[in-house]
């Protein structure tokens, strides 16, 4: 995958300049997993009574990685002693068996040796080939130097130690008013390919310096998981390791959030669903091959789970995303799709927009439809689809991209 | 598409010599209602005292010819009058509003008119781009002249006419040794993109001599949908259009068929399947810009449903389709698959094999597991991924080709 080196062309200007979060320190190295010249693995480390909470990939054949994770985070909610995250690229160590579960051991022991941690506290990530072995003493090897350079600016280089097939490293931050001060919030993530809805998708960690109990933080990651990373497609495949882990570190000067629904809370809420959202958009932005950004815009539906399965439908046909690629405004393809969906729909209340432009509606080719409006729409860059089912008040809008020879590409020979 | 003029690798090397079935005659034409230089109208007769029955996509969004189809179907189950097909390429008719039902009326009154046949046993079907109205009057304009060539040898040239982006026609037959005669069947198939799983997928036209009541012609056909034309898929896309027709005339000198069950019904039965079972991997072997055909056979999941789930979450992943175009023996991508299928599985359960080579096996790759070998097999042009559960008896195969920069090329500009 080295070889794929050309930047998106949906891709931001430049990486964002990310405000350090108090509390939260990084390190990365080259440990040589699998690439070579460059950073591959991540140390980071959340201060003493950070809370910590996640999301992660419901897969039947989830990582030895991510079912540790998840036991962690069930067993020990106290967040008195701080916390680490350790994450390589490179290899996933998912259907790796029991050895799996040992590199995984071998790794957050490590950590939890150099940085004095119990190891129920250090949670790890890796991300790349599925199958093989992990050389966890590669990884091992470098913690002890890692542990000793962390920086609370050392963000951006995360950002990108944890890329694989990604063009640009994702950031995204925001800042919220507290009361008594300030709070930051910011993020960072990897993923590409193998990005696909209903789960906590790809790698993505999202720090800040609010004060806030484990369990509010989890509610409040769970506020915007079904509009964020949730609502995003890249190719339908499901990754065995995608993760979201959020850490707060308490070291603003704010006062403590203890209510999600009133004041800072919401701020804060509200915030940290614009980091989340700004994060998953930028993870399409990257899809693998990608040309052009879509949003599917579902409105009118039976449901919102009707919407849901419609929007989603489109976002994965190979024939509306190959369709995106060639900029033929192939509306046909969006029928077709709504039809295959399994969701309640009615031919003949159907209307299809491509951005303002009508195309469709009543069952019929729109009468306002101009072939070379439309031709001339599908040239931008970043395209809106917008479907209403004519039928109730569900909604649901999702994110996507095409479906390109890039695609290809990247993904017959991503092994080899 | 007319650019699109290379033969699938994956092609027979010749069309086979489909025998005559008594009664049934064929008459293709030129209609230009798309494409140019080519027959693109077919038009079937069956005899007196046929008897028709059919299975049709589910998708909500089907054309006005599916419908009239499965109402005709539902209200005239007689076959005392014979019947007809009218079918044409280029234009599916699909999402035209009341213009639809219309151009069916027109189109199927037309042939109906000139057959002597009531309007209610004229069946109709249209393929191609979705959205645009059908011009029924180039397809009326040619009706006088095919009805007045109407011919039992004309199956062949009706298996061109049908197609679209097909690289080849599809043919399949069989002989039976009915009571006191022999039975014939021949079917014929277009088929290429679109094409997915849980319908009765692409245009389809068996017909058989035998002498069968439309309820128990259409019982044989319900036998095998799901494990040949619903047991495929090249692009997990769902036609509005998919349909296959069954005729018998009857004019077979065998006894009438009236038990699935028993002699002669029981093999009837099963070459009806065989034949359909060849249809449908014809499809696969044009699927658009294949060179891969893959069958892919589950065992061992807790049930026949979850067998079903996992191996489609397998045969429309783009990521292991990409692979299998790599020739890239990533078999951690069939793990992603089945993991993300959402059928119960447990990793440490999970054997999969490629063609006769153990890959991965109790949740980690195989002691014998052989990078080299592996990627051998991934060489050749028809290939079997097993996967076992470990679980149950559940089971299904499927079969599906890979993703190829042909798909993309023929799909980023079908209709421009």
């Amino acid at each position: 995958m080295a070889k794929i080196t050309k930047v998106s062309p949906l891709a931001p200007a430049s990486f964002p300049d990310l405000p350090q979060v108090k509390g939260v320190s990084f390190a990365s190295a080259a440990a040589g997993v699998k690439y070579q010249g460059r950073d591959d693995v991540t140390l980071i480390r959340l201060a003493a009574g950070s809370a910590v909470a996640g999301a992660f990939t419901r897969s039947a054949t989830r990582a030895a990685c991510i079912l540790d994770n998840q036991a962690k985070l069930d067993g020990t909610p106290s967040s008195e002693a701080g916390a680490a995250i350790i994450i390589n690229s490179g290899n996933a160590n998912a259907f790796t068996g029991r050895n799996g579960q040992e590199a995984v051991d071998r790794v957050t022991g490590a950590v939890a040796g150099a940085l004095d941690l119990p190891q129920g506290r250090v949670f790890s990530s890796s991300t790349g080939v599925i199958g093989e072995p992990l050389p966890a003493e590669r990884i091992t090897a470098v913690i002890g130097d890692m542990a000793a350079r962390l920086s609370e600016g050392g963000i951006a280089d995360a950002a990108s130690a944890i890329m694989t097939t990604d063009t640009f490293p994702k950031g995204a931050s925001a800042r919220v008013d507290g009361d008594g001060g300030e709070i930051v919030i910011a993020g960072i993530a990897k993923g590409s390919g193998m990005i696909a809805p209903d789960m906590a998708t790809m790698l993505v960690y999202i720090f800040t310096d609010a004060k806030i109990a484990p369990a509010l933080l989890q509610e409040a990651l769970d506020l915007h998981l079904d509009t964020t990373f949730n609502a995003i497609t890249v190719d339908s495949d499901t990754s065995t390791s995608d993760a979201l882990i959020i850490g707060a570190t308490g070291a603003s000067p704010a006062a403590e959030i203890t209510d999600l629904r009133a004041g800072a809370g919401t701020a804060f809420a509200q915030a940290l669903g614009e980091v989340m959202l700004d994060l998953a958009q930028q993870v399409v932005r990257d899809g693998e091959g990608a040309t052009k950004f879509v949003e599917i815009a579902v409105t009118g539906a039976a449901s919102d789970a009707d919407a849901h399965k419609i929007a989603m439908a489109i976002a994965n046909s190979p024939l509306v995303k190959t369709a995106i690629a060639g900029e033929d405004a192939n509306w046909g393809r969006v029928v077709a799709a709504v039809g295959k969906s399994g969701a309640k729909a009615d031919r003949d209340r159907l209307t299809i927009r491509f951005g303002d432009m009508v195309l469709a509606e009543n069952g019929w080719r729109a009468p306002s439809y101009d072939e070379v409006s439309a031709s001339d729409y599908m040239k931008r860059d970043t395209l809106l689809i917008g479907v209403d089912l004519g039928l109730g008040d569900g909604s649901k809008t999702v994110w996507t991209c095409d479906l390109t020879h890039g695609y290809i590409d990247i993904n017959a020979d991503y092994r080899s």
